[in-house]
């Protein structure tokens, strides 16, 4: 006997477009996983560096088993949750590279309907709000339903985080549960 | 004894996008190595595929021997050429992964200053528009002067190429050649 | 007696971005009318060039009535629907206008939550891309929720329309008919 | 006798996006003004809000009055100095109208080839960063040829002017004038 989906709770998929290990956005993606709220439970795709730089040629000898395993990562979750750094005015490459494998091939993108949440933090005051520009476009493409609201641009990450990493700001805090409720919110009425 | 540098010539590195080895944009690339007015010289960084994914644990360890040699290309070359593919209504990973390297250390930039011109092929209409504005967008972050006109944009590229990857479209042929003219009067005007 | 919401069609809005009585995107959107599916009927809104440039202090005064007017329809239409000319790789003019003043003021803007889809006609090979780009970002501010596919970019517009700009080309039609269709399942999806 | 380039002095046309009278962008721009260097003299275009909304066929009846004036004070700054809010996460309506008239017609734009420099202030943190790459955007088109730094993006403008709309915050006015010396040596360094 299936469960109805709404006793199954959200599995949501976490992805930080960074890869040193103290990455703010890494960090603000696993205060996501201690913030969200109940029925949600957020997994971190943690092979992101794993993957090669996408490359047409190597694709068509099969999908490494980084790629496979992303693929099915982004096929069994019911939303994405991104956390995005910003990197000289755009996206990380780390992060690019994980979208575009996820796409392909096109007749069959794991992206494709997908709801998704954006957030990121950067050291300036602006929070990375080119790069979420830049990622909402390519989700455009691909087809992801990225949430409107809240928007979570942390700017100034270095004062809202502690040494280890553990996100302390309570009013980011605050910001990172309103947008998982909201995306629990938005993959209930897209599932409609 | 110096050689003036109208003498010298110009030497121009070119940068592709996407490591497909039938790729229209490394083909246009080469199109433009051929195309080249007297005096410009065009080497293909041929390496982009063998950088790292970024990522600023591994880049305290030292740079790569990819790495080091994007630096240095960077470095001597009087000028840029870019060649974009746009996956995803976006820059590819492998070009922004190397436009990110290129621009560490923050202080130490290679990429501070450099004169570029842009161009990019797509199957679609749109010829790369998107992404050359993102790649507009990180040189404007990374201080790289990118010519404004005229923009290269290569629609319908399977119509403007031979099976060998051969540039045979007498109108693309003519606006690479006006974009490289163009590259070499600009490169010309920032050195005053 | 009320009439159930599935029985009662759907109203759209149409905002055309040109004030030209020729406009291809103004004859865009008499196609969209033309073609709308059974239930959904879009009304035209007239007075976008009728609409003051936006000024703070202006409002402070009260709407003027084309502003009024503005308000009342966007209010009332169950979604909105915008033909976007490209002028200048960007927005005309009269549209931001008009999306400026309905959005006003901040707390009661007549925009938030509309769903939306845009279309875009232009004499080059784009259609309108850029435009459309700088569209979703401020229907992203304004929390317009704007369809993401089909896109409709009609590029070559001069080949696409006849002389008394009637829509002649049946892919486009069919581009628009498809437009209209999702965003009729689109509102039922974010109704729920 | 001419009197030679370098003795006449710089003369620069100010352009504000906001028709608010306390605009902090208007404010921002006559602090430009004040804090100019020996040899530049800022002057403002002050009919912004008096140009009718861009329109094709007004535009076939000839050049209103403040239309001309635009055109001509474009011809004959030498540079331009952007001030430009950000509305609903772009250029504002009055901005877009300026630029695309004094853009008009296409073969003989009073805006080629001029150089130009960029600032804006805004309440939020990112200080009119989407407005910029917006306006950088419509330059790309219209070949006007932009600095690339310093960026001004005075964000939390409420706390960088006074009650009478002086710009007081010292880093700020150290911005704007570097901006501004930034502006003399590429209209220098274009000129050659």
């Amino acid at each position: 006997m299936t469960e109805p989906a709404e006793r199954r709770g959200l599995h949501v998929l976490g992805i930080a477009g960074s890869l040193r290990r103290a990455s703010y956005n890494r960090a603000l993606l696993r205060a996501a996983v201690e913030l969200a709220p109940p029925g949600m439970e957020i997994e971190i795709f943690d092979q992101v560096g794993a993957l090669p730089l996408f490359n047409q040629d190597l694709e068509a000898g099969g999908d490494a088993a980084p790629v496979a395993a992303l693929k099915a990562a982004v096929q069994r979750a019911d939303a994405l949750l991104v956390a995005t750094p910003e990197y000289n005015y755009g996206l990380t490459a780390p992060l690019k590279n994980a979208v575009d494998w996820a796409s392909r091939p096109p007749g069959k993108s794991a992206l494709r309907g997908k709801p998704a949440a954006i957030m990121g933090a950067s050291m300036g005051p602006g929070g990375t709000i080119r790069a979420q520009l830049a990622l909402r476009q390519a989700f455009l493409y691909t087809e992801v339903y990225a949430l409107l609201k809240p928007e979570v641009l942390v700017g100034s990450a270095h004062e809202k985080f502690d040494d280890q990493g553990n996100l302390t700001d309570a009013r980011t805090r605050q910001s990172v549960a309103a947008l998982l409720g909201a995306l629990a919110e938005w993959v209930g009425r897209l599932r409609a």
